[in-house]
């Protein structure tokens, strides 16, 4: 992460958590210097409104979220690896929640986000790619090329739109166990592929008891 | 459909076509009143503002796709019509698509949205459900009712945000062949559970050839 001055810190980790819990589109700038306690013209000091906090916070979420993604694509995981990988992703979204809750309106309004959104999109169709690429070398998966490729954008889409189908679908704020939710609705769009059906079935049914 | 006047339906009419093309969130009332070639005064005497466009809009959507969804739930397809079925629902979704850019900021701005949204997303997973069924019931499909319940999940989701990844991924506008992309990315979804695998392959690659 870019190093910054403690009132800075404040200020984007301040907003992080109004964005995530109140929603992005209801906290203006004066909100968040209220919440710190400094005086607006103190915040537009160090970030030139909201949308330049935003971006910052872009930044971060950016660094790590290659970092997570790019793994499996540098060093193949082993199988019972995944599960924790696709956790950590899961989690890495949900702390950075409210980009994936109204991401249209987002890059309509800045239109940098728009380019980043969608490289990050393509990496994690890559990243997916990987993952069942190792799976299938492996012997576990069964598919073609073609169901493949449909399966790893399928992935990626579902990373993306996970939290805005829960909110759309309940109106309710996410809880936290919707990271082993999006999770289980992960594995459960690989298990038709895997040969010893049986034996993932198993391993699923584990994951279920022991999370959902 | 609502009865209305001559001016009432040119004003939807234009309506949707400019917030389908150019963006919702890009057109005032002012936009549509002067496209029409009517005064604001006009245009307001019919409508008091974007937003009562919007829900009259609305609910002509609704009423069109809620007949569509409920078809196969009143009275099950043959499998031959499941591909024509598909089609009309993304055609529907299609027509109306400036809904489907940017729900999220839609529902927040417009709360009578988000109740009628949820409730079209629950027929959504009921609809994919009453199709699972019917092809399971015929002996075409292989899974148990945890995979059943997922995999509708999953097709509703993908009615629902089919047209927004294709923005944030590659920030173009929808050619109409994303309809047929949209119909194929649904039926890839099932034919992982197809019990006779090579048959309903066969049939997918014709469509595929076909169409896409």
């Amino acid at each position: 992460m870019p190093e910054r001055s403690a009132t800075k810190s404040k200020i984007l980790a301040t907003s992080l958590a109004l964005f995530n819990n109140e929603g992005e589109s209801n906290i203006s700038s004066v909100d968040i210097a209220s919440v710190i306690g400094i005086s607006p013209g103190n915040l537009y000091y160090h970030y030139k409104g909201k949308d330049e906090i935003i971006l910052a916070l872009f930044e971060d979420f950016e660094e790590e979220i290659r970092q997570v993604l790019s793994a499996p694509i540098n060093a193949p995981l082993n199988m019972a690896d995944n599960w924790v990988y696709l956790y950590i992703i899961f989690e890495e979204i949900f702390d950075f929640r409210f980009f994936y809750r109204n991401q249209a309106e987002l890059v309509g309004r800045i239109p940098t986000l728009r380019t980043k959104f969608a490289n990050i999109l393509a990496l994690k169709e890559r990243t997916a790619l990987s993952l069942l690429s190792k799976l299938h070398s492996d012997g576990h998966l069964h598919f073609d090329e073609g169901e493949k490729q449909a399966l790893a954008g399928r992935i990626a889409q579902h990373f993306t739109f996970w939290l805005q189908y829960h909110d759309l679908r309940y109106g309710t704020s996410p809880p936290k166990s919707l990271i082993d939710q999006g999770v289980f609705m992960t594995l459960v769009q690989i298990t038709p592929y895997w040969k010893d059906e049986k034996g993932y079935a198993a391993l699923l049914q584990e994951f279920a008891e022991d999370k959902v």
